[in-house]
């Protein structure tokens, strides 16, 4: 196990601990023993239990960070109304991951994870832990979207509502690529050693190389043109890079990144349905708003249309941004608005 | 210097050299001494010199290359009606780059060049070792349209038309951070040793990793998507990465790519008036056709309409393909249609 405080209770909680068992067994073969979610918890159960809120995490991010930019009072994700659940996906730092796994199974040795794992897991969390039946709404954004539609297509009589936002239910080639981009950018760094590095800061230069390819992918062409980094307080574009996405990225957990990835560039509900993914997308009764990011250069939002085209009933909301996909961390308050108002909505239809 | 057959007359002549004279200074402050310029010419001047179309080359792009996409009877630039001039731009391997200069200012210490630089040296060998006066077009795409610009406002008493497809004037600050990430791939490789390594297959896997960025922003999503791929002869992706975009980039010099690097992240026509864009691409008298490509991921067609607007009596034209940038190499019939088509129309301009 790694000491990274990035992930620790000061800075990423308060959260709660959800024991799996003692083996929890992972589609692509590994076994997690005593594995645990971490979870967060806003607002509270009602007595019919319809009123809950289930949020898986993004790429990089934890439960904090989309409390931080989504959940609070008079907002569509509003604990004085909803109990809202966020679930940190395995492999990120926070939930059971290389970096907080002891011995062999740890770190260089920790097995792979695909969406379906998490989605059992947090399935096993809320009906075990909080005895619940259904789910008001499961919303996430980009690799919590592929959670979303894997949930919406595992447990389809469970959701009754879900919202995808700037992520697909099956992942193009173009992304698996992207994504191909990352791993060697933190893989080829020396101080990787094959995942045996002592602490994260050995992988500083593979880190670095990772933000970069995010500065490029992760925003977009009008971002800086219309240098919306100066919003944000930084004084040039080597200033935003360094202090915003070196400084995101460089304190996070290299292997944790890369269980991440691996997992990011498979996802695909079509695994339940022998590859035939309208097939798969036909099983989801809940009402589906499928929300990509106008500028998104990874999940674009002819991708997510095409899939919205195959859900019965369900909705094409895009979101407008200069910003790119990275728009999503929350930096933007029209884009925040903007997610708020189609939440509403969703939230708003009888189901 | 360092034997790489990829630049050699074999594979990229037949070809001409000039010599730029026993010292050529550069605009960062370096000289190049003895240099050459590799050039190839198709067709014959005509007595009035007034049939010259000039061609500058691409990133990682030969004179070869380009005539081999573009040049030939009955199609747009046709060696029967024009003279055709093809020049290596400086760095790119064939004419004088890292590869191929002698003792320390070679390889890792090859200076930097501009994009006025290599324009310069480019009016230096058509004034002196053919006595032009004027261009009756010159076009090129990608790092050649930024050297067509940079014709275009440095010498806009002899360019008479213009035609610049898939690039930009000024380079745009996420095209610079792209560049930077190819950079990153390439010089994060031990085996790149500041640029002294023996042989270019030292750096295969920093080659490897920036082909693999490629792949991502070189191509574009519905590439993939519609499996273009297949149609090249490819059964996979990973087969249309190992043997397409690995084996065309691997060929190459490293430091020669990332000579061309720097100096395409630093094109800017508006060097000549103290950074005012608008007034430098004033001074174009060019019959000037803008020609972006519409799933260009990094030469987006939104940034080549703002530089468009700015040049007098230019036309827009923009070329469909769902293959994105790199389709520039010529691999796609009805794209080369499409350029075809246009270079008619703006040669058949009365100038």
């Amino acid at each position: 196990m790694l000491a990274n405080p990035f992930y620790s209770q000061e800075l990423q909680g308060p959260f709660q601990l959800y024991d799996l068992g003692p083996s929890f067994t992972l589609e692509e073969g590994g076994t997690l023993r005593g594995a645990q979610l971490a979870y967060a918890t806003h607002g509270r159960l009602n007595k019919a239990k319809d009123n809950v809120i289930l949020i898986p995490t993004w790429y990089s991010g934890t439960s904090k960070i989309f409390e931080q930019a989504y959940i609070g009072k008079d907002r569509a994700l509003d604990p004085s109304k909803y109990f809202i659940i966020v679930i940190n996906q395995l492999g990120n730092g926070v939930s059971t991951s290389p970096n907080n796994t002891a011995g062999t199974g740890g770190r260089g040795g920790f097995p792979k994870i695909r969406i379906g794992d998490d989605v059992r897991a947090q399935h096993q969390l809320i009906t075990a832990r909080f005895g619940l039946k259904s789910l008001a709404l499961v919303v996430g954004g980009s690799m919590g979207a592929q959670q979303t539609y894997e949930w919406a297509v595992r447990y389809p009589e469970m959701v009754k509502r879900a919202a995808a936002i700037a992520g697909t239910a099956k992942n193009t080639e173009h992304d698996f690529l992207f994504g191909q981009s990352l791993i060697d950018a933190i893989t080829s760094d020396p101080g990787w050693r094959n995942g045996w590095y002592e602490s994260h800061e050995e992988v500083r230069a593979g880190l670095i190389r990772h933000a970069g390819i995010w500065s490029v992918m992760g925003l977009c062409t009008e971002f800086y043109k219309q240098e919306i980094w100066r919003g944000l307080g930084f004084s040039s574009v080597p200033d935003f890079m360094t202090n915003f996405l070196q400084t995101y990225f460089c304190a996070m957990d290299p292997n944790a990144l890369l269980t991440m990835l691996w997992k990011w560039q498979r996802g695909d509900v079509s695994r339940h349905t022998a590859g035939d993914l309208k097939k798969a997308l036909g099983r989801i009764t809940a009402k589906t708003f499928v929300m990509p990011i106008d500028e998104d250069m990874f999940f674009p939002p002819r991708d997510c249309l095409a899939e919205q085209k195959m859900i019965k009933g369900s909705e094409y909301r895009v979101l407008k941004s200069v910003c790119g996909h990275l728009v999503l961390t929350g930096f933007e308050a029209d884009f925040r608005h903007q997610v708020d108002a189609h939440l509403k909505d969703l939230l708003s239809l009888r189901v």
